[in-house]
């Protein structure tokens, strides 16, 4: 059994909104979620694009699992990671979607963007 | 005329995801949201109920205009402010609406709520 080593992940409706935008306000981060939520299945840690070390990442990770956004399992010895958009929907309506399209539209207007 | 005394206001259009999101991330600039949305006309600056200074709420307005989520004009010698929420919904569709709705929702749960 893995029960040991699931980190918690506390309900969404259980955690603030300040909470939830401090996770998001960070670039980082919402590049996470949108990647997640861009992905057909769910991600290992290893396999998002992002700019910082893998260390960071894993501050990152941690900060969305502890603020309700993301759920973290063990796949043998890949940690895998889910957007949990239901459940964060269910505690702050259209919150989560409105960053995640506004995050989808910036990243469209930049210079590495369609 | 005024026109001196008006500062400067950005198309929302033009505001980034991040400087939205910093506006929105402070409980005090949220508050001022909430509050002008559901104000039934523009509200002047000493008219807020705020847990801070003057001085310090004038600096939240200030990041708040600069973010393009409020406009602010005189009347006489009283600063006004106003929502700018159809331009805001336009340039982030959902965000302000989901937000406000989130602080008002975290506002009735908490002790000084219905």
């Amino acid at each position: 059994m893995d029960a040991d080593r699931t980190p918690h992940h506390p309900d969404p409706r259980t955690v603030s909104l300040q909470q939830v935008l401090d996770a998001l306000v960070d670039p980082v981060r919402r590049s996470i979620v949108t990647q997640l939520d861009g992905a057909r299945a769910d991600v290992k840690c290893g396999e998002f694009d992002l700019p910082v070390s893998k260390s960071t990442a894993t501050h990152h990770f941690r900060i969305l699992r502890e603020a309700g956004l993301i759920r973290q399992y063990y796949a043998g010895t890949a940690r895998m990671n889910e957007l949990r958009g239901a459940e964060v929907e269910a505690a702050f309506p259209g919150l989560l979607a409105a960053v995640i399209e506004a995050e989808r539209a910036a990243q469209g207007a930049g210079p590495g963007g369609a």
